[in-house]
């Protein structure tokens, strides 16, 4: 195992305690990872300064191919199996699996220009830093390229991570269709990106995201980085209460049947059990429908939606079975009636502590402030982090704003965040190497 | 002034006195009337057993032309003003100002066989039961058809009484235009209901307008006949409470700036406010839209209307200036923006106290259970009531159920309606006849 240029042997220190020295003396290049998240925003650049580089597009292929030819610069083996996903190998002194650092190049039809790409471009970049200092890692190390997190042109979203985990089965996967009609399959074959290896079958010794938060904790705290040790779990309901419509005018209050009231305090009975559970629960009524939505007509219907989420699953259990009897209580002195359809559970996910550690002391050992935090969003590492020691790496992002043109994340921002995915790939990669001797 | 067929002069009794046992004894034809509902209900009949006539096209001339028909028929003489109104008149034994009955002809796209033709053709039905028994007025007789009520192919409704009324001008309602771009005046001039005589130029000795109740009091009491005392007031605004979208997982509960949240709780606020002026106060939010309305974003703009209706002018003030207060109240915590406008406010009526007891006793006289009622829709009596003497008589219709296709009341409560209009239009013809003497 040699040791990077940047590392000097002092008198009296060991091989290991020089290549630590060396590890965390490596720094990657903020102006340059800055400059390649420009460049590559360009492909499917907005007017309004975001991106709309939807999976499996042209643009998607043109930064893909833009991927491949920077990671094979940098004397890596590009390989893609058959859900599109691309793995940049840089060897190790060992074959052990690889651990892999990355995120996703698509993005929402009016996405931003960090979520995602920060994530693979800050990987490209930490493993430029390491090839450039000569640090040679003890295992292999993959930036890998997810396809379809998003899952804008094809539902559900994470479809290529949460089939490499074995949630999806690679037939299903490639069967999904876009509005138009198109497979998934099918769209891979279209921009060549459709590998033979078959999706999950390479093991991973460990995955590492970074990502902009998405939310506005670290920047109302003034935080660098957060820890993420975990993602929510999460339940999604649709609710329709139905109740009468009748004449705003000509109805006294007690002959009515006013489903909007059922769900306003719907509404407000979410926004309890949440604050009830805060600060890591949240409850949301995101999207509503009011039938007949008319001015002077009391509503008989109303549709919405209802999202919770807690990193605890007992404790959103608890969350789940106040909101239903909530539901009901509201509704039955009403005289309205519900309809509830489970659409979506979501187990927590708890990420490896080793990896998340690896994450902090990075993080503290680079100089930034650092918290723990839980991802509120999905993300691919919910589903890697199934079939491999897995963490994340967030950044704050301005506002909290993003799945926006106006998402923002500054240049040393980004480059924190790259830095500490450096570091801590590198003190996992240690850790992996000593555990080997023992 | 002779009296009707039915009468019988008893020895002893009055000229005046049998004149009175005559006009209680005239009983208007409910199978008759029921068929002629039935009958002008096809001129524009949908298949699920509604109507579809909006104002000025083929099908209101088609009952127009019916309308007058019948009423030459029975001898009157049918004079149309430059609003389209029609006039159908039967004279009295002196010429002062005619007592006025009826409704409108015009349907919503889904009306029913009710709303508006019932006021026409009762009326019609009980002009026809004076003819009939030679009974003779006082004041001439008219039966009114007012152009235009709902509003539905030409804003705003009731455009022709509010013209009559003098609440519009007559060029500036003969330039409204429907969606395609044809004015007031000249779809008047198509079907060829265009009148010389200035809309509003005649005066009134009194306007009486049966009609559904469109509510559904009536029914829930068992009660036969509504005497309508007036129409509530009514304040119209919208408002759109602005926040700040944001995403459901990774935004923690206390850094959300929740519109719908907002929302919600003014709609709770509207509910209050309305329940604590019960019974006569209502108070609704019937249109809502959510933005951007997706289930995992925090919804950041939310805009809807809100309706306030009471028949006391000072009390609907009150209302208002505690619903003014609550938007402030709920949103200035929430940290949300508020924008609101006042898009509608109509005085409170209150109709002709000698109209109103000409109903109730009207009403007493024939037997059926009576109850004082104030309307929560507007009709054409809340504009005539600015310029002649005005009452209205409601009849149930099933589930309070109206604009709908389903709305139905029976044949005995349309006779029962009828019965009761005759009878308060002979008895303010006495006493106008008495008066006269006085």
């Amino acid at each position: 195992m040699g040791s990077g240029p940047a590392a000097s042997r002092r008198p009296g220190m060991t091989a290991a305690e020089c290549q630590t020295n060396s590890m965390t003396n490596l720094r990657i290049d903020p102006e340059r990872l800055w400059g390649e998240l420009m460049e590559t925003a360009a492909i499917g650049g907005t007017a309004k300064g975001g991106i709309c580089r939807l999976t499996l597009t042209d643009l998607d292929r043109q930064v893909r191919d833009w991927f491949a030819a920077r990671a094979e610069k940098l004397g890596c083996t590009v390989s893609v199996d058959d859900m599109g996903v691309m793995y940049a190998r840089r060897a190790g002194t060992s074959d052990v699996p690889p651990i892999v650092m990355g995120s996703h190049l698509d993005t929402q039809p009016t996405g931003g220009k960090f979520d995602g790409a920060l994530g693979v471009l800050g990987a490209l970049e930490a493993l430029r830093t390491m090839v450039e200092a000569g640090y040679e890692t003890y295992a292999p190390i993959e930036v890998v390229n997810w396809t379809n997190e998003e899952g804008s042109r094809f539902t559900p979203a994470m479809l290529a991570s949460g089939t490499f985990a074995g949630v999806f089965t690679r037939d299903w996967a490639a069967a999904r269709r876009d509005r138009a009609g198109v497979t998934f399959g099918e769209a891979l074959e279209t921009i060549g990106y459709r590998g033979a290896e078959p999706c999950g079958a390479r093991r991973l010794s460990a995955h590492f995201e970074l990502h902009i938060e998405q939310g506005p904790i670290l920047e109302a705290e003034n935080i660098e980085i957060g820890a993420v040790t975990g993602v929510q779990g999460m339940r999604w309901y649709e609710v329709t209460i139905t109740g009468q419509d009748a004449h705003t005018g000509a109805t006294p209050m007690r002959l009515r049947k006013n489903a909007l009231l059922g769900a306003a305090r719907v509404v407000e009975a979410v926004e309890q059990i949440a604050q009830a559970n805060a600060p890591l629960a949240v409850g949301t009524v995101g999207s509503m429908e009011v039938k007949p939505n008319s001015p002077n007509v009391v509503p008989g219907e109303v549709f919405f939606t209802v999202d919770l989420r807690h990193p605890e699953a007992s404790l959103l259990d608890t969350m789940e079975q106040i909101f239903l009897r909530e539901v009901d209580t509201v509704c039955r002195p009403l005289g309205l009636d519900v309809r509830l359809a489970k659409i979506w559970d979501q187990p927590p996910v708890r990420f490896d502590s080793d990896c998340v550690d690896a994450v902090r002391h990075a993080a503290a050992e680079a100089g930034y402030s650092v918290r723990d935090i839980v991802s509120g969003a999905g993300h691919d590492s919910a589903y890697v982090a199934r079939v491999a020691p897995t963490a994340m790496i967030f950044v704050p992002c301005r506002g909290g704003i993003s799945h926006n043109e106006a998402e923002f994340t500054s240049q040393e921002q980004c480059a924190m965040g790259a830095q500490v995915l450096l570091q801590a790939v590198l003190r996992y990669d240690r850790m992996l190497a000593d555990r080997s001797k023992q």
